[in-house]
């Protein structure tokens, strides 16, 4: 049986997350600054009138003003370039066509379809909405790229490989430590997994979207929203930041080489702005190669200026990386034998691909098209697309969560954001051919407005979040599953009211099992100036284990138990 | 012993020859249409203003006459987007400190760079210069794309593959036919090499870059700059026009599949604009795969948007094509196995890549890094660079002539756009390995502004065209070597005067060998009102052997022997 670790928070994540929790606006300079001078159309007739045909005329001042809310708020889902994404096409033509009144409620209020209430929860007020309204229907502004020059400017080799240590040089339990990312805080947490303690605060990008482990299980990477990397070696006296990269303006993904021979060669990095991701040497982080991902759409064949890098995983059967790039729908398999002169298979999927994660027998790839409804499942050791999987409504696996079926045999799990479903897809094609690739099961969870689902192989529980439910009974508690008793429904922790913090949204979001697979930790996600915990749970009891709370502990969302990173445990 | 055929009218072709040669502007609709409507920044306070920051207003009017002029005269060699390539970038903040009147004096007189002199050639009017002055200081109009719905529109299968003869249903000579460009009459004349007559007149797209023939002969494919391929069965009864479509906007090249198993499977053709080239079925140009090549530059690592496609090859050692990317310097090698998940190993080069043709081993392509001054030279069967070989001033192959040197064995020659010399490139790594892929020596030409040069294997001698020479003298005359005594220099062979023509630039462009390879056919090639003609020139003896003229035979530009052509025979 499989089960346990993940995560990815997504832009739905992000940016649902900052509407309805998070009340103040965070505006962390680099990306902002990062926006400047991008040659907005600005007339020279009326210095500081920014036109566009047929929008309101914005001063400069208002367009880089709303330019940065909508690079913080709109971005992820929409695009920067509004093309569209898990949001919808935001282009002159239609916000045109739809006026000024039309956008501003829509703004205020959101939309059943997953548009966040921006009005009505407090995170924009009525001239900021009244702004973007304005704003959107400009030309999009095309933020600047940010190629090899600029790259390599942000490069800081911290400590050279030749002055580490060459065995770890402390008794920390490295494979029971959580890396957990202080999302608007720009840091993460090292906890010991025994102890619950902060053993180190490290500064990094802005909310860390992912902590990755490389294939010794030595250094810690992580990868913050503004594209910032920060490589940390686990084996100095305590835990040194070895250094740094910034690899674009927005990104998402970060992952190492795991194939035998390559174990720590080479680093990726999925961007999201520019479009494209960049290899890197695996001990420094010197940026090696860029490659773009502009291109054609899967379905149509049209240009798409703007194909997102989204969940990067490294192949255990030939010496790749597989990349999914979100607008394309393509899932390129990435060679990284000789970077100089770079092999890649575009494998065709579907649209609008997010995150995944391995089944439990590490050769296929079970990876969302979240806005396609579907699970396109990779084989990598023959390379070639092997199914596409109909499931609910935009599956959000996270990595998603593998167990034995008492019927299906092994299956791999996804919740979804648009509904209460759990899917669940067969991947034993050998001993289980007549379920293979299907989804065989739907488990009824509390809602839609999930995130993550968690189990572990040691586990037989399955636990589902609802963050993003608009219910806080749901957004502050879980649902779990006993994998034994599948027809007996789920139970539901009162993840929150455990944490006993008295404000805020209190959002639950993400399981994560420690090391042993016997404990599971939750986030319980409230604003920057609110207190936050997390909740760790008796995975055989079901029972409160204990609350970590800490001063240090802002905005917690994703927790990264290294062992189970390291070796795709979940 | 090698030498002989081939021809890639270039962008600079193109475009100086279209300065220097045609006084008459030729505005062909589909790209002129095709470039409406491409979102020009009109200010909506006074509507018929384009206005960018810095730039000079235009009426609207003006601006779409300055697009046309743009795309006509100048794109070839400076970019849709004024990047530079051949020509140097001409982006605003370039050109609006250079400021009008500089830019005015140089389009009139041209530079010793390689500008041409638009002005003191009478190609554009006084008006003309000032109102290109006026736009390129504008920020450059992008055009739209063309992506599937588009190609897939301009498809048209005249005849259906099952509506085909299955055997060649006439008694021409194939073999010894030549497909002739009638550049700005939009068509290409078919001529018997043996009776020297025209068979046949067949529309095509505009200013056809290339003809090429399919693995098994059988099928004539054609593109013209506006991106249109013609396919023509040469089986029916009299050649015939069997499929169409237009990939682009602006398009330069097209080949088909060859490697055995592949014999006429697919075709693919190189786009200028959008950067991106199409994969056909091979039967009937149905489009199947487009592939962007906007992305990094091979030096900096910057992102380029516009890397426009040029030569493409046809491995024989791989189910592959070989697609040079210009302005990235990136060799491309498209494996055609599985069209649906393309497999793409991109080779490092050098910027600026061009034309280029195969060593007499049709292993090695050696293709030009113009703007660099290299030949890269590309091991198709090893798949990997073999060499950046340093060479003269703007080299410009075509797809070059191979001979034996007396002392350095197989050699790979190409002439300059730049300078007088003719480079010879060792190509034989076996025999003659201390002069394998580098330059042993220099033959000094007529002078620069040469585009093709060519010998053939039954011919001994070398001849060198410079149709863009300023110096009437040589662009009417071609010189040639000896291969037996290439320290005699060369003899000049007057072609315009032989083909006695009394007025107009008669610039003798493109030595092309027949079948037989004992006689050598040239352009003399004057505007669209004026008379042309071919001669032909008896290799033996180095006289005047027929000249062909025909008033269909206007602006002659490309001539491709079909043995030649088919074989890779240069």
């Amino acid at each position: 049986m499989h089960a346990g670790k993940s995560l990815t928070v997504t832009a739905v994540a992000v940016f649902s997350l900052l509407a309805l929790a998070v009340a103040q606006a965070t505006t962390p300079e680099e990306p902002a600054a990062a926006y400047q001078g991008t040659g907005s159309a600005v007339d020279p007739a009326s210095a500081q009138t920014v036109r566009s045909p047929g929008a309101p005329d914005l001063s400069e001042v208002e367009f880089e003003q709303a330019k940065n809310i909508y690079f913080q708020r709109c971005a992820g889902c929409h695009g920067v370039l509004r093309k569209g994404a898990t949001g919808k096409p935001l282009t002159p033509d239609i916000t045109q066509s739809r006026g000024q009144a039309y956008l501003e409620a829509l703004i205020t209020y959101g939309s059943p379809a997953g548009m966040p209430n921006w009005g009505t929860s407090n995170a924009l007020t009525k001239d900021e909405i009244s702004l973007m309204a304005k704003y959107i229907q400009h030309t999009p502004p095309v933020p600047p790229e940010w190629g090899m020059e600029e790259t390599l400017k942000s490069w800081k080799l911290l400590v050279k490989p030749e002055d580490r240590p060459t065995k770890q040089m402390n008794s920390l339990d490295l494979g029971n430590l959580f890396s957990v990312t202080l999302r608007d805080d720009g840091k993460i947490a090292l906890i010991d997994g025994a102890s619950k303690k902060i053993l180190k605060v490290i500064e990094t990008g802005y909310a860390v979207h992912i902590s990755r482990v490389s294939a010794s299980g030595r250094y810690l990477l992580v990868i913050g929203r503004d594209a910032r990397i920060d490589m940390i070696d686990l084996w100095t006296k305590e835990p040194t930041k070895v250094a740094e990269i910034k690899v674009g303006i927005e990104a998402r993904s970060v992952e190492t080489s795991k194939f035998e021979g390559y174990e720590d060669k080479y680093t990726i990095a999925g961007s999201y702005w520019p479009p494209q991701f960049t290899i890197m040497d695996g001990e420094t982080l010197e940026p090696k190669r860029i490659v773009s991902t502009r291109g054609m759409t899967v379905d149509t064949q049209q240009y798409h200026p703007e194909p997102r890098v989204a969940a990067i995983i490294a192949s255990h059967e030939w010496p790749e990386f597989i990349v999914n790039v979100k607008e394309t729908g393509k899932v390129l398999l990435v060679n990284y034998e000789d970077i100089n002169n770079l092999t890649i298979t575009s494998i065709n999927a579907a649209p609008f691909l997010h995150d995944g994660g391995w089944d439990s027998s590490h050769r296929y790839f079970m990876t969302a098209a979240n806005n396609s409804n579907k699970i396109a499942v990779i084989d990598s050791k023959e390379r070639k697309l092997t199914a596409l999987v109909e499931v609910g409504k935009t599956p959000h696996p996270g990595r998603g969560a593998n167990f034995i079926h008492p019927k299906f045999g092994p299956v791999w799990a996804t919740s979804h954001l648009g509904d209460a479903g759990v899917s669940l897809i067969g991947t034993d094609p050998k001993n289980h051919p007549q379920y293979a690739w299907k989804q065989v099961d739907t488990l009824e969870g509390q809602g839609g407005g999930s995130l993550f689902l968690k189990t572990h192989p040691k586990s037989n529980h399955l636990y589902v979040d609802t963050p993003l439910s608009p219910d806080s009974k749901l957004s502050q508690s879980v649902a779990v599953f006993n994998l034994d008793d599948l027809d007996a429904g789920y139970k539901v922790l009162p993840i929150a009211e455990w944490a006993g913090i008295e404000e805020g949204a209190q959002r639950v979001v993400q399981p994560e099992y420690n090391e042993a697979g016997n404990e599971v930790w939750f986030s319980v996600w409230n604003a920057q100036d609110e207190q936050s915990a997390i909740v760790v749970v008796d995975d055989k009891t079901l029972k409160l284990k204990t609350v970590i709370k800490d001063k240090r502990l802002i905005t917690p969302t994703g927790k990264f138990n290294l062992h189970n990173t390291q070796y795709d445990i979940y």
